[in-house]
């Protein structure tokens, strides 16, 4: 049976991963995963469409079962990819996007070897600097420790299968979309099918 | 420094890997590698651009000193993908995509194994079975013995990384060049120079 693909996409903040799966679901017949959280919604954030939002509780009962593909906290908060909902569609034959940390996305790595990792970067650390400060006030010193943090993230670029340097958001959503396309064309089992009624065909 | 990738399209004969070569070629920055051959041009064949059509003589001294990627003989007749050529424009930083054989496309597989290497099917044998007597006068034999030669060559497909069903050709021809853009995006040396810049601009 046709099963559809998992696309992890991830990189440093302000490499712009959030804008890149947003149009491409946008564009294509991929789903966007939707994670699960403990923190409260900001104003316009609707449950089950940027999150999931739950209680520590509920959030531990699913860890609990191994109903994660990856999680993490940040901040005493807690964020996790729920595996049911994804592996659903999956078997639906639908393709999901996951946007999603270098930490989160490793732990999918092991959890399920058949995704393909994107990494997403920015055209130089200038631009970088230029978006993290465009976003609002942060002081000059929070400023440079988010890039040395993203120079560190993007020492774990050797752990991906494809990187796109995001300096034109339209180029960089054609290129994922590229991959997306190829990917599909991997001699995989389905072709198995296609060569079995050549067969019996002749 | 940058390099450009070499691109091995092969299938069946009648699945449409000329047709969809010499589109991708006009359509994109990729240059279709000529070969060479000891058999006499036909009317229109032109020296250079069809094949490289040269006497026993040279072709064995080629073939002698390790010039050829690949080469076989069919009918008595010598063809062969001469190397410096394809090599040229690599270290240039120019794509070549390469139609050939699955012969000789295994034996490229050896000679150089970064190669990417895409088969090309048919939708189906009746398909198939169409193009070949709709190009002419061949016996009800002799098209059944070349579909079974198709089914054959098909079980190599596994060998190959990807592969393209030719039902539409504009449609299979947008898949090759999905392929050739998502493997400009790999994880490769050349990243590892951006991310160089990004380190001496911290």
């Amino acid at each position: 049976m046709y099963k559809g693909l998992l696309f992890v996409v991830s990189g440093p903040s302000g490499a712009g991963k959030g804008t890149i799966c947003k149009q491409l679901a946008k564009d294509s017949n991929i789903d966007l995963s939707v994670s699960m959280t403990t923190r409260d919604p900001r104003p316009f954030e609707k449950d089950g469409v940027s999150y999931y939002f739950v209680s520590e509780e509920e959030f531990f009962k699913v860890r609990d079962k191994g109903g994660f593909l990856e999680y993490a906290t940040v901040y005493g908060k807690h964020y996790g990819t729920p595996k049911d909902a994804v592996m659903k569609k999956l078997e639906m034959g639908r393709d999901v996007v996951l946007e999603i940390d270098i930490q989160g996305a490793l732990q999918i790595r092991k959890n399920y070897p058949a995704g393909i990792f994107i990494f997403i970067l920015p055209p130089s650390m200038s631009e970088l600097r230029k978006r993290i400060t465009g976003r609002g006030s942060e002081s000059e010193e929070s400023i440079n420790l988010r890039l040395g943090e993203a120079l560190k993230e993007v020492s774990y670029i050797d752990k991906y299968d494809y990187c796109v340097v995001n300096g034109d958001l339209s180029e960089a959503v054609s290129r994922v979309a590229a991959i997306v396309k190829a990917e599909h064309s991997r001699v995989s089992e389905s072709i198995y099918e296609l060569i079995e009624q050549y067969r019996k065909e002749l």
